[in-house]
């Protein structure tokens, strides 16, 4: 017999003696107070509240007992009755037991038990039950309603027992609160208070996170619950709490202003050396009023808001002696006034900005490193505030007792550009970054800054999960986050979408995050995509259109019951960064058909304001909804930052032109800059080339208006094997300002010629297309061969000839896999394992790459890859490259003294990309090119091959692939 | 008695017997013609039509008695009987008597004779007639009206005999005359025909013009008459037609293009070489067909379309030789089909384009220079197309027998950027270039390319009128260009406006010409005039503002009847001239004020297309006034040329900017590029530097809207000596984006303070203005001396401490003159005489500059002059520059190899300005600069003085002059 939870068990049971919950008063009141969460849960799904009770007389026939090991007696009878296992679980982190028993208790004949090896297995135990139920983690955060059910089942012989979590700290950091977070809770909360923090704790927890960094920048934890009240309520739901960097002692980063003065205790100066005593007395009475809670102690010392804490003047010994004074203090403060043993204290030391160096030290300066104050304690690592890692620990540094934690960025306020507003994390990027750093060891602390936490669930679902059950979605799960996706907007909206709608909703996400990887739209200008180069911005605002036109249907789709969480979760993020997107790039062509003086910039112009006022109203509806649920969290400023931060942001500049007198028309040859009106004494003629891409059949070219006066053109091709959409047309330069003719070729009449033309006639000039186009066979080349006939090759890096691996002393394989999806344009190769570091022509895996030019001689090869920083301090990611026959270059892909926060680093986290040219001596005809992996961190996403000094033109995504031998015929 | 015309006299003139003209049969048809349209003259001055009669009794009391000598009976009577003495003006050129008699003939009491030296000469005397009524030369090309009269006298012993004209050949050229005048034409007259030749021969004649180039880009003068009519016309009346330089003996170029021809007797190609046959019967038929007319004739041979006639691979000698055969040719046929005599027949040849090096040839080969030829042939220089004279006659060639023309520019149709629209001439320029030309010698021929005609009247009046009267108004005349517009305007305007309203005329014309002299409008763009260093734009569209206010106030006032006149000669250009100055300021402002982001964007878009639109209506509105008298002439495209011709012109781009959405304001400190939002992180300071010169008690900072939200400002002095126009206001970027604070200095106040601060306090954002000022007292300096205060010092040339002239061995005195508002800011400095080689130190005069500077070293001395070419092919221009008592510094004032139509002539004629630097040697505090003449050409505007390397921010009109002791108190 199964256990059964229905509509009619909880119809019944407040008239009866059939609670379904037995609240055990020896229990955790934390787990009491979840297991009320969970009843809830269970009113939602099933239309009634099911019943708890702390007398078991009062059970129903079906019954869910839970506890915690050795906080519970019921589960310790069931134990000695030897109906659970117990030992199973026992003296485990954060495990649960979900057993279905038979007659645990009398009058109750089926019980589903869950058992907790500790509170937080308790309480995951508990959520877990929601989760079976439909209930998503975002229940209460987000207002995702369960799918109502008639009767829910467990298997009769059911037993399930969860692992311990991957990572052994998982949680977030909500920061840079204002202006959007700290108005949300001012208005909904009135603070940043304990019913607040109730909702967060909450989240947190349904998603199996255990470990928070509360707000901080105005807010002080300890003292705004009011009181205690939030730090208490955490530690009563296992919440784990941490601070920030920069916030030792369980002190917030606010409390020192309140406190300070001249007759302050606490002196008047954040400063360990003038200010020893102060500060010393800060912190203990810190530690006295917080240290009995469950932290991870953050130790060492910063300066105030996020600075260094010395002067400019003193040397790497000074400010390591000074923080090595201040370990060996804050560890005789946590003895005291903690617990003497100090090893069972979790601490934590960021090795963060200027932190870092008094670590590492120098040659002649010993860093921090192995000494003992920092035994056991945690050392946290961070990205470089744009999601891509840095140093990470080497093999040896592995050893430290107290392992490493990671402290990631979804949301940053800082260089080169903030993102604060919405969520522009790719699921794909955090994968390979995040499961990079548990490979080099870094296991025992993650943490994610959410900013406003609003809009960024998805990625955050994503990130807690990783950290839970690496096995599951870690390193192994290589190209699984589309499965990821699915799942979790399932658990959201199995009850509003069906399964065609649902996987709508998974391309949108995967759409507008792999756009906001591309550029973050904060990042955005009217600069970033060339307006017209490979057609680029015409490209992505075609996809941002048909992204946007999903969201619209769903939209419209939704029932008002779901409207909030689909708002929330879907719409307002994915339009919102989709419509942000679409304004500059509207920008770029609006300045660039201004450049021009084409009448379709005023269009463009018109376009742009309307996508302007779709910002504000979508943030004003954001902040409607729901009676004001969001009010706030839609604040952030996001449009045109030239400052790291929003001071003095710059929205776009509208350019209107000014109708020509005379029935001006220009001719532009699609996805290039030429242009020309046809005047008789200036340039008046210009080049298709698509064709030279043999795989390509038809192009384009575009006629405009330069006034608003109706003007007819005429198109003759001049010959046989070209055809134009049209012979004729006529445009009025008002309603009808341009008129895109689609070239196509028979290459079966093309004879020997490999030169066409189209006149085209318009009232003021007369322009001459002049058509190159290549017919050559080049199916006597072997598949997956680039031949070269424009000039340069593109190759996207997964079209290699030839993946090969390669095996080491030891036996371990090292190979290059592709990463779908991943990276600016297609996807990635990187290769396996992520730790290793290989040698080229022994044990280093390589791609090879076939390739066809027109002439021997240099070549450059211009490497595109993620933006990784090298995970040494050596400031070098290594990989080999071999033209042909020649000796394998080892090459540093990074520039020359890379640094992160340098004008290199700066722009390839904006731009997403770093690319690096190298030269190779090519052959006429048939070349080969190897790249080896050297290095962890190399991840290569697309070549470009081209005669030295020949660059193609710029672009943003480089240019787009050329023709290889097996490609399918495609537009331009 | 005087002799009198009244309103009496010729109410009775056709009752009685009382005609007041003789005509005499024996007289010149044209000279009769004339006389006719002097009759109408005196009907619009007296309301009544004199009569005219070839019977002496039919004549009154008062007669006008006109007569060529050799040409009439009665003039010869009149001299028998020594009423007259024709002895005195017998074989002299184009000169007139005019005397008053007594009873010449039975019943004839007095009489004016007007007796002329030759046919011209009594054309110019019967014009000179109309003068003396007050009849505008524009009475009937432009419908000048004259004032009414009732009754006229002259003196009863008025005797006069005029001049011969300064220059021999005095006339200009139809050209370029598609889509303005061509549509003019063929509207008004239906061709290119006799009958409008009629009104421009009339034109010419009554402004002492004498000879004519005709349209000839579509026209051909001797065939559309309908055939000869045209050139009849103008033999009739004693107008000698020429022909552009490359349309040889008689032929238009157009001509060889209806009779070429497979089977043409002409041959087929315009080739000397290939079809010499043709082209010798083409010109051998022109000069019989039109050889019998007084013409100079145009020898010599050039390519169709104004090119040259060899290829590229032609050697000089190749093309030397050529050109030498085709001058044999011409003279042969010329004696043949002319006049035998050749030295009777006047020939031109024209030194242009590439015809120049074939005359002076090279160290190899001998050019064309002192051959046989050549020998009584005019040989016609010209200028640069853009005013500016290229090669003069050296000393030695001044000897050609032939003598000199010079081919001047009003309108040009070519690089770097052509002007066709409106007239753009300056007359001081016209003045300080011409007058040279004839100090070198050229005074056989001056011919000025006067496009369409139309807007051209003022400055053509000049020229001619400089041609025919350099004694009045030549090199003697330094600064009576002023004088002349007065006289001029008087001439057209007497009638019309009061001398107060005649005397804003003046300031319109002198204005409009002068601005355009700075900038032509279709040189104008966006981004010539700084938008906001030294305020210079702002200060121009103040300027421009005044003179529109003064056109409007005078469209206002002038009655109906003189409308046409007023709006044709003044208005129009003016206008049109001014507003599209000002729509480019404004869009230069515009796109400033946008890259700002500031909400005054949007209101300058709205000018811009206000003044666009005005562009477009005023051109309609000369198209339509007087029943379409105008129509076509204003046709021309004129705005936005990015080509040397109006190929792909491209308008203002119109930028708005969309507001922010926080009540954002921007400070900005006038006439620097400074500005700031106060941010707290980022740049938040800026330095108001304007009262370093101690002249200045007032500057100003503006606040502007950088959203349309109501935003307060606080403005907070924090120094007694500085006070605010305001402390407080607001903005709400709507109506009110802007707000000017003007700021006054009170230096009695400032004790030892030489720094003071303003902080403006913004909803967001606070503004630190930091404000250094000088209250040094210079009083103990000489007047003149210049003070560096601000890191450079700017001088008008006119401003010298010292003006020292030098005498040579021959005892002639070398002097720099002032040029009073020539050039570009205030004025400009020019040697004398303008033919003079000077040796600084010897005989060269100098301008002595006195200044003080803070710190001694090296600086850089940047001089500013009138953009002209060398007067001889070496290609330079040499000043004397002496620092104190260093060595004379003698410098080619222009680049290196310069020459005309290479880049740096190109930026010269368009900015209207050569800038030189020099570095000089300064010591702290007081310095001397000399600058000496030495090469003609050499005007110097302006010098600028800065540490080296240290220029001052760039501007189109150069830094605005600094603080010299004794200068006035200003406003910045």
């Amino acid at each position: 017999m199964e256990f059964v939870i229905n509509q009619e068990l909880l119809k019944n049971v407040s008239s009866t003696n059939a609670a379904l919950f037995y609240e055990e008063k020896e229990a955790f009141s934390g787990v009491n107070k979840i297991a009320q969460k969970v009843m809830h849960d269970l009113e939602l799904v099933f239309g009634n509240a099911p019943q708890a009770t702390t007398d078991r007389k009062k059970l129903g026939k079906n019954a869910v007992l839970y506890g915690t090991v050795d906080h519970s007696a019921m589960l310790q009878e069931l134990d000695e009755k030897k109906m659970i296992d117990l030992s199973e679980i026992k003296g485990k982190r954060e495990v649960f037991l979900l057993q279905v028993i038979d007659h645990p208790l009398e009058g109750v004949e089926k019980a589903l038990v869950i058992a907790g090896s500790d509170k937080r297995g308790t309480i995951y135990g508990l959520f877990h039950l929601s989760e079976l139920l439909g209930v998503s983690p975002l229940v209460d955060w987000c207002d995702v309603k369960p799918q109502q059910k008639e009767s829910f089942s467990l298997e009769a012989d059911l037993k399930y027992i969860s692992k311990e979590p991957s990572v052994r700290y998982r949680g977030f950091f909500i920061n840079d609160e204002w202006p959007a977070f700290g108005n949300w809770t001012m208005k909904r909360f009135g603070g940043f208070n304990a019913e607040m923090y109730d909702h967060v704790f909450q989240l947190l927890l349904r998603m199996k996170g255990n470990y928070l960094w509360p707000a901080m920048w105005s807010a002080r934890f300890s003292e705004d619950g009011p009181g205690l009240a939030s730090a208490e309520l955490a530690d009563e739901y296992g919440v784990v709490m941490g601070a920030s960097h920069h916030e030792p002692c369980l002190r917030n980063g606010e409390e020192y202003k309140y406190l300070r003065g001249e007759n302050s205790i606490y002196g008047d100066a954040w400063n360990f050396i003038t200010n020893r005593e102060g500060i010393i007395k800060f912190w203990e009475d810190g530690l006295k009023r917080s240290g009995n809670f469950e932290n991870v102690i953050t130790v060492g010392m910063r300066g105030e808001q996020d600075t260094s804490i010395m002067g400019k003047e003193a040397t790497l010994a000074d400010n390591i002696n000074l923080l090595r004074d201040v370990l060996q203090t804050q560890n005789q403060l946590i003895r005291e006034n903690v617990n003497p043993n100090l090893s069972e204290v979790p601490r934590m030391l960021a090795l963060y900005k200027e932190v870092e160096p008094f670590f590492y030290g120098d040659e002649n300066t010993p860093g921090l490193m192995n000494s003992e104050e920092l035994e056991d304690v945690i050392l946290m690592l961070c990205d470089d505030n744009h999601g891509n890692l840095r140093t990470l620990p080497t093999e040896e540094m592995r050893n430290h007792k107290g392992g490493y934690g990671m402290y990631y960025h979804f949301d940053y306020h800082g260089g080169p550009i903030s993102y604060e507003w919405i969520n522009s994390s790719y699921l794909p990027k955090i994968w390979e970054q995040m499961s990079m750093a548990y490979d080099f060891g870094v296991r025992d602390l993650w943490i994610v800054n959410v900013g406003d936490i609003a809009t960024q669930e998805f990625p955050l679902s994503y990130f807690l999960d990783l950290a839970y059950d690496f096995e599951k979605w870690g390193t192994d799960a290589v190209n699984k986050t589309n499965l990821y996706t699915n799942q979790w907007v399932e658990k959201q909206f199995q009850a509003v979408f069906s399964e065609d709608d649902r996987k709508k909703v998974v391309e949108l996400l995967t759409g507008y995050t792999k756009i906001a990887h591309n550029r973050r739209p904060e990042h955005m200008n009217a600069d970033v995509y060339h307006p017209v180069n490979y057609k680029e911005a015409d490209h992505l605002l075609q996809q941002i259109d048909y992204l946007l036109n999903l969201a619209e249907e769903l939209y419209q789709k939704v029932d008002p019951e779901n409207f909030t969480a689909y708002f929330s979760l879907v719409y307002y993020p994915a339009v919102g960064n989709l419509n942000l997107q679409k304004m500059w790039l509207l920008t770029g062509k609006n300045h660039y058909a201004a450049k021009l003086r084409q009448m379709e910039a005023n269009k463009l112009a018109d376009q742009i304001r309307e996508c302007f006022k779709r910002d504000r109203k979508l943030v004003e509806q954001y902040h409607t909804i729901d009676n004001g649920k969001w009010y706030g969290m839609g604040l952030s400023e996001h449009i045109g930052f030239i400052n790291w931060n929003e001071e003095e942001c710059q929205y776009p500049i509208l350019m209107n032109v000014l109708p020509a007198n005379k029935q001006r028309l220009m001719v532009t040859v699609d996805g290039t800059d030429q242009h020309t009106e046809g005047p008789a004494w200036h340039n008046n003629k210009v080049y298709l080339n698509d064709f030279l891409q043999p795989d390509v059949e038809e192009a384009s070219f575009t006629i405009s208006s330069i006034s608003d006066l109706k003007a007819e053109f005429k198109i003759t091709s001049q010959n046989q094997w070209l055809t134009c959409s049209q012979t004729s047309g006529s445009l009025d330069g008002v309603e009808k300002t341009k008129e895109i003719i689609h070239v196509k070729i028979d290459r079966s009449k093309m004879k020997a010629e490999t030169e066409g033309s189209i006149v085209v006639e318009m009232p003021v000039g007369t322009c001459t297309i002049i058509v190159n186009a290549l017919q050559n066979d080049f199916s006597e080349l072997p598949e997956m061969t680039f031949v070269e006939t424009n000039g340069y090759i593109s190759i996207e890096a997964e079209h290699f000839a030839l993946n090969k691996e390669a095996t080491n002393q030891q036996g371990d394989v090292n190979k290059f896999e592709v990463l779908h999806g991943y990276g600016k344009t297609l996807s990635a190769m990187k290769a396996f394992p992520t730790t290793g570091y290989f040698t080229a022509g022994e044990d280093a895996p390589y791609l090879e790459y076939h390739f066809v030019v027109q002439e021997s001689g240099q070549y450059e090869v211009e490497l595109y890859m993620q933006p990784s920083n090298p995970v040494t301090k050596e400031g070098t990611i290594f990989c080999g490259i071999q033209g042909n026959e020649d000796e394998i270059n080892i090459v540093n892909t990074l520039p020359e003294k890379y640094r992160v926060d340098d004008d290199n680093w700066g722009a390839g986290v904006l731009n997403n990309i770093h690319t690096r040219s190298s030269r190779i001596n090519c052959k006429e005809g048939f070349n080969t090119l190897r790249i080896y992996a050297v290095s962890p961190g190399f991840v290569l996403e697309k070549l470009v091959i081209y005669p030295e000094g020949k660059k193609p033109v710029t672009s943003y995504l480089g240019p787009t692939e050329t023709y290889y031998v097996g490609k399918c015929g495609s537009k331009l």
